[in-house]
């Protein structure tokens, strides 16, 4: 379906899939102001410290020379200094499909689905508490618009017991797609049947899971300067495997992190530096990731608030700092709104414009996110993936050859006349512009003919028909037959509890 | 209302008035492809040759040398290379309010309104022809936000007789606001009747009126490469009596463009600068503004497309030639929803960018336009305000003092602690961040106990307030003194046919 609508350009289809940033980004703060930030940052960690519940991150800390007090720890600069030396620049994002693999490393440009929302909701059916169900059909929406890069957990499978959930995650982004995974990182155990899980039903040789990533987790911060068991577990965890994390401190300015955007970032930044030198010391050249996902809050109601000039500031700001510190970065899109209107579309465009010019490698939350990430919408994902092919089409230059400049064609027209069926137009009719997926292009009264709908009451056939023609790549079968025994031997083990 | 509603930071309203540019230029062709482009066009004028339909216009380029041929004018590229040198690269826009007054130069950021709508919508009244109570609801609406710099023709008032429109029209943008204005090129009877009201309506000396730029119009090429009588007239009775044109060619790729991105530019350079050039001939050092508004046809359909990849690459192209011949310039953004939904959202938020992007000193059609300009959406008018209000914002850069870094409220916050209550935030909690005018930040219980309103729908009851409290500046009804009997008088005489 997505690959029907894919606008062809001169016969060739436009690659949505390999993608690079085609703006220069831009600043907020002068260097002189983030070198002080990133300064700041430093001094924070190294004399106030992080609280690290997890003694093995504790004990890692404490090897490398950090002095630590009760469950705090006081990370000293050469610490980060000597990580951010091994920490590399880019890596592979592996795929069962070759031809969906990319490089994440700064310049490139990849885009992530709405992820971690407990509910779902669309025209149809409503807004419920997410399910399997849910779960499978947002992840074929995923697979099956190439703008989308990398999988995520748009909506939680609420109905499948905590212990079991990942089974049932992992399983069907093993099967029924194929693009780079996301593995939550809720504990040592399920963090391992995950990705047991990829090598088995994928039949990946030590080379092939050793050559690159195969599975993404992110790792959120409690802001202030906390990390918990699970999140310290999956740091150290993924960096082991080889497998990459996502530091990504979520600060809302006003609430877990000072009212200032400076102030905010100062605390991101810190957080952000004490995950990925955990990784480091777990593993030196663990595939890590700086990220940054940092917003106000509404002064009235402590509520969230996203796509905000201080949200886009703090973007820009953020990729500042990565590229201070020379790592690919993750930011993200967002939005407030309760449901798909204009605020819905005008925060996640700004913000993904803000993601744009603060040249992100990774945009999570780029297509169906609702209410601050509770609610994973269908016709906002459809809408949303109009504004990401828009973007996508951004990163190829129009043409300046001495055919595109058309001076035939404009020496042959008259004045008052029209290019219609010139040579020049006839041959490049086809596929000549972008081709919307949902917009309609229609007059009023043909519009008014239609129904008069709203583009979000459009997104619902189109996400209909794309759930119906939805087809799970070829190697889907056999994994679930590799995968079959071990998840009835773990199940009937009970499964894996979550750590807490 | 609008000024109730104006952040603050630190106790001090943000400035929605004088806004400079927060970003650097992007390109999306190369320098040599643009001095190419740049050449080509020069070579279409020179060679090919622009239809003018006034032969007082064909006599200025003849008197400049140009090479005549029945109604078309052959301009040689040393007559526009001397209209480059004498056109002024800013000027003084002017106003009754000083406070309200900007420079026109490159770098600064000035919206006007969505403008020549033919026809108005709300949700109350449904879509209707416009009327002049129409106008003077969206003229109260430009009025009442800071954000809108300019006036604009937002709706038509078609409800009075074309020949008394020019009247009705100056007469409430004199004495209903105090903003720049705009006066339709609609034949030279009209121009001079307006530009006298404006002198006569505010008193303004002679000194006054020559001290800069009291009002602008927008002239539009026939693309392709012909300007008609009125346009003609416009560019050559604003220049006469220094009063700003645009010179904005409509270039649609596909129909009366080129259907390459270069190719269409070349098309929209060529006829602007056959525009610019007809200025300077009429009057050495006239203000006169490049300017841009492109986009690609739906090849379906035939009909406008706006904030598609094509039109954002030939926004982003436009800025570049504007660079090349250093004048200030003039984009749009746009939408062809039918209603005020993600799409329109989408589109204008879109367009807004690649206006911010290519460094429009003026941004037309920036809230309320849809179906392409065929309608004035109210509600969309005061979700696009929120845009632009956020876009305003990103001029202010972030603070970077060490206060701004919160370095106490960083030390003092526990891990797991909070900001809410630390001195630093207490002290800049009221007015910390951008308060929203339509966005709703409540979560989903409290949204739909509200009645689950789309943005759409809450925006009715912002525009509705606004116009309710809506007061006219002070000097509104001696200048309505001043110009009854001039109206009056004109009124009986029958007014003034636009011309054909």
């Amino acid at each position: 379906m997505a690959r029907d609508r894919t606008p062809r350009r001169k016969g060739r289809p436009v690659d949505y899939v390999h993608l690079t940033h085609p703006f220069t980004p831009q600043s907020v703060f002068s260097d002189d102001a983030i070198a002080a930030l990133h300064d700041a940052a430093l001094g924070l960690l190294e004399q106030h410290g992080m609280k690290i519940l997890l003694p093995e991150a504790r004990a890692l800390f404490a090897a490398a020379g950090a002095r630590g007090m009760g469950d705090m720890v006081f990370i000293g600069r050469d610490i980060i200094a000597n990580a951010l030396t091994t920490a590399p620049r880019q890596w592979r994002m592996r795929s069962m499909n070759s031809a969906r693999e990319r490089q994440y490393a700064p310049g490139q440009l990849l885009f992530g689905p709405g992820a971690g929302c407990p509910n779902a909701t669309d025209l149809v059916r409503g807004r419920r508490p997410g399910t399997l169900r849910d779960y499978l059909e947002t992840l074929a929406l995923q697979q099956s618009f190439d703008v989308i890069h990398i999988l995520g957990p748009s909506v939680e499978p609420q109905d499948v017991a905590a212990p079991l959930r990942p089974y049932a995650m992992m399983q069907a982004q093993i099967c029924r797609a194929d693009k780079p995974m996301f593995v939550y990182a809720r504990g040592r155990a399920q963090v391992q049947d995950s990705l047991h899980m990829i090598r088995l039903g994928l039949g990946l040789s030590e080379d092939d899971w050793a050559s690159g990533v195969w599975a993404y987790t992110v790792i959120n911060t409690n802001s202030p300067r906390q990390l918990d068991n699970p999140m310290a577990q999956g740091i150290i965890g993924f960096a082991r495997a080889g497998q990459a994390s996502i530091i990504t401190p979520f600060c809302l300015a006003g609430a877990m992190a000072p009212v200032t955007v400076a102030g905010a970032l100062i605390l991101q930044h810190a957080e952000a530096l004490a995950g990925i030198t955990l990784s480091q010391l777990a593993r030196p050249g663990a595939p890590v990731s700086y990220g940054g996902f940092s917003s106000n809050v509404d002064m009235k109601s402590g509520a969230p608030a996203f796509g905000t000039p201080e949200h886009l500031k703090m973007q820009l700001g953020s990729g500042q700092l990565a590229r201070h510190i020379g790592l690919p970065w993750r930011s993200a899109s967002g939005s407030a709104s309760n449901t798909a209107d204009m605020q819905a579309a005008q925060e996640t465009t700004h913000t993904l414009w803000g993601a744009m010019l603060a040249q992100a490698t990774l945009v999570v939350h780029a297509a169906g996110w609702l209410e601050g990430g509770l609610s994973f919408g269908y016709e906002k994902f459809i809408n949303d993936i109009e504004a990401l092919q828009t973007l996508a089409e951004m990163c190829v230059k129009p043409g300046d050859t001495l055919d595109d400049f058309a001076l035939d064609a404009l020496a042959e027209v008259p004045p008052g006349g029209h290019f219609f069926a010139t040579a020049h137009t006839m041959a490049r009719y086809d596929g000549a512009f972008y081709s919307p997926l949902v917009a309609d292009l229609s007059n009023h009264g043909q519009w008014t003919e239609s129904g008069a709908l709203r583009s979000d009451q459009r997104a619902t056939a189109i996400w209909q028909r794309t759930l119906a023609n939805f087809q799970p790549p070829a190697h889907g079968e056999q994994a679930a037959d590799r995968l079959a025994p071990f998840i009835a031997a773990r199940t009937a083990a009970g499964g894996a509890p979550p750590l807490d």
